[in-house]
């Protein structure tokens, strides 16, 4: 009997349930871009088959040039890692050595992990309902101003799709001895819309910003994600992990989609109609209320419980939702969507609505 | 002006230094098996390019399924990790929460920094000069028996090529808190002649046992590795690190190399000629010595500095070989070797024969 998964992405799980293979699943639960991999990167990929017999340059050099290029950034700044996900463990180290640290919940499931590896002691910070505004949140808690504490959030935020401006996070790196921002959802947005605070990160020597290279491009079987902080304490981070964290593959590849920027118009451009499309739907649908998002997903609140949509998409239309219980501030009543193209949004918008349509008239309401 | 590297393999220091390109340098500085990567490994992460869009599997439970048939040991005591040097990372935290560990010199540099990383209390315990004996070492200290501390070494050892027979190493277990065994170049000996701790590491639990992937299979840029040990700490440690730390395509080579029995054969084959060869050939040059030795690699004492004869070598037949200032209680005059083909190797003992008579005319002698 397998085990309901706590991330999404588990297809071994749905393929039981639903009673198909895995691959015949039509999987909206992990936040992917449908458009990728880019050529490019698996060209790079095969281009480097022949480079793995020598170890990875344990400084990254030519990664973090191209980085620094793409960020006009010093190349010191920025730290390569093995996913964001490892860069995420090396930030609470960190954070554990201070007195506590606020985490804006709904959160990622990950980041209880690596908050509690090293014994932080975490005080959670919710959002509000429905607006899932960050000011409520954060400013009623009675935050010490002396800088002992630390604060975790995502920007987007995940799963709410809440994008929270520059200006609400500021005043915050004022405030806390250490502000981790991980941003993995922020290259969805088109540059002139994107919140990053990469461009101010030379000023705040206790921020750290994390990005993702495996979303939107679609490599998340690759592992790759950076760090932009202060070189001290990148440098510390380098003492503390392997020597050789990147493989040469994942390098090569990240060196190529980088510099793809057909790709990434590409993604901006599919995204912005199929999400609006995917939104409308969905909106449509009587018992569903999705909330707006500035990420490749949507949350949906739904009046019917969660697990019991799942599990009747799964079985009825082998599509693959997100539940929510990994984020116990949300529950049953809550599930999230990637947005795919326009084509297969239409299959899960017409499952929901079937569904529905069905059960009302057993009565049945989302 | 680049820096001495301290890891072998740093062919853009070397490169410089010879004045030609790094792909031009005949590497005798990492100890990677020349006969590799094995064509399963290549056609294996071809076949598993289709599948960079989505997460690994958190459990690898197709990869320790296969380490597990290969060891006859059930699943849950294997781990696969980002190369064994991440595993080493959490073998030493585990380390850090003992009174003391004891570190078997001379140690691989990764060793010092994975034991600093969380504030391990190190004591170093000496091998024997020249016989290379662990017993006079360890059995030198008075070692508590109140099991507070910690043993770290490696069988093979680097960079002697001793090896410590099971014999040896069984009654340290019953005096040590913990007992972490590198085994990196244990698969460089036959089956029949290795002296591994896996079969008996159910009897242990505080036994932790590294295997590397890369150095056999020749895929140091992939990096994959393996611990076994008690299924209670590997699922401590997977709290630990991040939950995707070994790629699809890592963990697809993996997969693929451990079946490729011809190509163990091959290895087994090759070294064994290619080694003895090595071996006399060194032992002829006057002002050289080296030792015998169970791994792919040999360390040699050279009368004159080895900085010196690694210089001349580079810049007049573009060889790199590994000078040992990264151990500190071997200095300079040391030096290690690869193992490589038989042609490859006699360019090396014809280089150092050439640089030899040359300064013997200089009056000049190793």
């Amino acid at each position: 009997m397998l085990h309901r998964p706590l991330h999404g992405g588990n297809l071994a799980w749905a393929a039981a349930l639903a009673g198909c293979s895995p691959g015949a699943i039509l999987d909206f639960s992990a936040s992917i871009n449908p458009l990728g991999p880019p050529k490019s990167a698996l060209a790079a990929i095969q281009a480097h088959l022949s480079y793995l017999v020598a170890y990875p340059d344990p400084d990254y050099q030519q990664l973090r040039s191209s980085l620094s290029e793409l960020h006009n950034l010093p190349s010191d700044w920025i730290l390569p890692g093995n996913g964001s996900a490892e860069l995420l463990t090396w930030a609470c180290w960190d954070l554990s050595k201070l007195q506590r640290t606020y985490l804006v919940t709904p959160a990622f499931g990950d980041y209880l992990r690596a908050l509690k590896a090293f014994g932080t002691n975490v005080v959670k910070c919710p959002l509000g309902t429905g607006d899932w505004g960050l000011e409520s949140g954060i400013w009623d808690k009675q935050i010490d101003s002396g800088h002992k504490s630390g604060l975790l959030l995502n920007n987007p935020h995940n799963p709410t799709g809440q994008l929270f401006f520059r200006e609400t996070i500021l005043p915050l790196l004022e405030q806390f001895a250490l502000v981790v921002v991980d941003e993995a959802f922020m290259d969805f947005l088109r540059p002139s819309s994107q919140q990053s605070l990469i461009s101010v990160v030379q000023e705040y020597p206790n921020l750290v910003i994390l990005r993702s290279l495996t979303k939107f491009y679609s490599l998340p079987g690759l592992r790759l994600g950076y760090a932009l902080a202060h070189p001290d304490r990148l440098r510390r981070w380098q003492q503390l992990r392997d020597p050789w964290p990147v493989n040469i593959l994942a390098a090569a590849a990240a060196q190529a989609v980088i510099k793809d920027t057909v790709f990434g118009q590409q993604t901006w451009d599919w995204l912005e109609e199929a999400k609006a499309r995917l939104f409308e739907g969905l909106a449509e649908i009587p018992g569903l209320h999705p909330y707006p998002s500035a990420a490749n997903f949507l949350l949906v609140q739904s009046e019917q419980p969660s697990t019991a949509v799942q599990e009747s998409l799964l079985k009825k239309e082998q599509i693959l939702i997100r539940d929510c219980l990994s984020f116990p501030e949300l529950g049953d009543r809550y599930f999230r969507v990637a947005v795919r193209s326009v084509a297969d949004n239409q299959r899960l918008i017409d499952g929901l609505a079937e569904i529905r349509s069905r059960e009302e008239g057993e009565n049945f309401r989302f």
